[in-house]
């Protein structure tokens, strides 16, 4: 087989790449080593910024997210029993986020891509990226039992933290960055509508509290738990009652409980590869970062990633210059890091960090009070939440 | 003896608490345990805060300060060999800072008191304080020799870290909140025009620098160096050539050299005692509380508990409630929270932590970035620099 770009992964940056391409008339193949069904099933982020927004639309992949997605425009924090709200459109001048499950997101870009785009083999798994720094790199794969090559003129590597991609760049050209989370997030569907039309994040002696929602009848909650915790361990009434602690406020704010459908655990860790680009292999998405899912950050990156690749291609194309793809990595990494930093300070404003000082503890509430007391540091926080530009760090 | 507030340490908090009470009628002595000489010797902080200027001024004690005093408009943050200055009165709607050292502003508080002030005894050791928890608490003290008895209404502690009035609150009341820090800050005071016209924060590979002065003609500076530091240990032209090192930059700024005429190492420290006040004890400044002093906060806040003291007293007189006085801890706490906060944030931002993994190295570089990117974050920079209001945290 051959084409233009080998898409490792449809995750969302893999197919929202192959939509991208796809519009812009250039050829991709897609391939994912996971059924359909296992794709279209996972469960993941929940928010997109409003460039996500903006980019699935001009896309022509925004239909659904417009009728079925929820507005959101703005977020509270909960401490101290007490109740602050971030209005988003006031302090950013008018943006916002977008509510739509990942999942969603999948379905929608895999209907598209099987419709009008070009090939997307499920159950095809990558097995190496190959001469990756020449101009003929190739995928080796495994489909339908037997091994394959694509030969492609660029490789897009958007198979995820555990993909084969990362592993093509020369250990002695790499620099990684990582810190690991002695917690994770319990999280819970249940088929309630939400207790609250935002989400709520709150900071509670206990440990954190999430409350989200997936869709006007089902809540999306977590709770912050000890890494290694077995989320079978934790019966459908314990994860309410504590759930209920740690929402707890001064006022009469109820929480609703409802049938749980679905518990999962979900580890923390923030990662950074260096560089996202070794010769014609491009490292998109969580293949080459990862962020902690307080700040809502992972997809949102993902989608600058093939955004800026798309736009280096189509710029190559037009202009002949590869000025844009020689910049990609560094392109990506200014926006990736200031994502790892929200990340990294939203969640440790908001975590009962173990072992934490009672100086700590009380720095984490100096923070929150700062930030519900100063313009200047909320407007940071929604700037940040809603999204940093798609064009620059 | 006997007085209405006996006030213990002439330091800017002792000293600005007897010229306000003094202002408002209201009588007091003060003890301190050194002598004058040594009192004016001391090199401390040299930032004021807006509302330490206008506190001064509107007590009497601005004459000197705004004819010596240096107004600074910003500071320069510098990294990676870029500088970017803040723009304080720009970004806070005119508020700015005024460059006079803390050794000053007790001369000038000295003389006031001495011309025009009630007692204030020097080598005046106060040995305890006694009976804070009843109407008629004491100090006792030694002077020329002999022990003495201050019987006072109101007992003010502003006796510094290692003073006694912090012990009068026993034990089982209090909460001590603490960190330290692996490296304290190596300074010399040299006689050479400053290099730059305002302070410069640099954050270096090989930690941290920081450029101030005492006039036109003295510079401030100061290197970050491992805990137990000897100043002694560093030669004077390896000490400007570490300077150096840490004061590059990208353009063809220069460090100007000249005779260092002191040198001394300061230990970093974040300390808060909590409640600060216990029955007629009233602690103020850094018997309360330490910060590191990067934040440029720990004079500033002094001056915010003594203010605060005062106006509580004052109101007591006029209006009979003790309201303001049984609010004291709490008003105080605020922020003295707050710049603990800021004075945590700002050393951490700027220092080479030892132990920093290359994660937490790129994030110290993605917070400069943010600030330097986002008018929201600078904002909340120079807010906090600038001080925050006299009257809440």
């Amino acid at each position: 087989m051959r084409t233009t770009v080998g898409i490792i992964g449809a995750g969302p940056a893999g197919l929202l790449l192959a939509r991208l391409l796809h519009n812009a008339g250039i050829d991709a193949v897609v391939l994912e080593s996971h059924d359909r069904a296992y794709v279209e099933r996972r469960q993941r982020a929940g928010i997109l910024e409003q460039g996500t927004v903006d980019v699935l639309r001009a896309a022509g992949a925004g239909r659904r997210m417009d009728r079925e997605g929820l507005r959101h425009d703005g977020i509270e924090l909960r401490f101290d029993r007490r109740r602050h709200r971030i209005d988003f459109p006031g302090l950013t001048g008018g943006r916002s986020v977008m509510v739509y499950a990942q999942t969603e997101v999948c379905k929608d870009l895999i209907a598209l891509q099987l419709e009008e785009g070009g090939p997307l083999l499920f159950e095809a798994e990558a097995l190496a990226v190959e001469d990756a720094d020449t101009d003929a790199p190739r995928v080796r794969f495994r489909h339908q039992g037997r091994e394959d090559v694509l030969e492609c003129s660029y490789v897009a590597g958007c198979d995820g933290f555990w993909g084969v991609s990362r592993r093509a760049v020369p250990a002695g050209l790499t620099r990684v960055f990582e810190r690991t989370y002695p917690f994770g997030w319990l999280g819970i569907l249940a088929d309630v509508a939400p207790s609250h039309d935002e989400l709520v994040y709150a900071r509670h002696d206990r440990g954190f509290a999430l409350l989200s929602m997936r869709s006007p009848s089902v809540s999306r909650l977590y709770l912050q738990v000890p890494d290694g915790t077995d989320a079978a361990a934790w019966g459908d009434e314990e994860i309410w009652d504590e759930l209920e602690r740690r929402f707890e406020t001064a006022d009469d704010w109820r929480l609703e409980r409802g049938p749980i459908t679905q518990k999962s655990v979900t580890p923390m860790r923030s990662f950074v590869h260096e560089p996202m680009r070794h010769g014609r292999l491009f490292l998109a998405g969580d293949a080459a970062h990862i962020v902690p899912p307080t700040g809502a950050k992972g997809l949102n990156l993902a989608v600058g990633d093939v955004v800026t690749f798309a736009r280096a291609l189509v710029h190559l194309e037009q202009t002949g210059s590869p000025e844009l793809l020689d910049s990609y990595s560094e392109t990506c990494l200014r926006r990736v890091w200031q994502a790892e930093r929200f990340s990294y300070d939203m969640t440790t404003l908001l975590h009962r960090l173990p072992g934490a000082t009672p100086f700590e503890d009380r720095l984490q509430l100096a923070r929150l009070e700062r930030i519900a007391g100063s313009r200047a540091a909320e407007t940071d926080l929604a700037e940040a939440y809603t999204g940093f530009p798609l064009d620059r760090g």
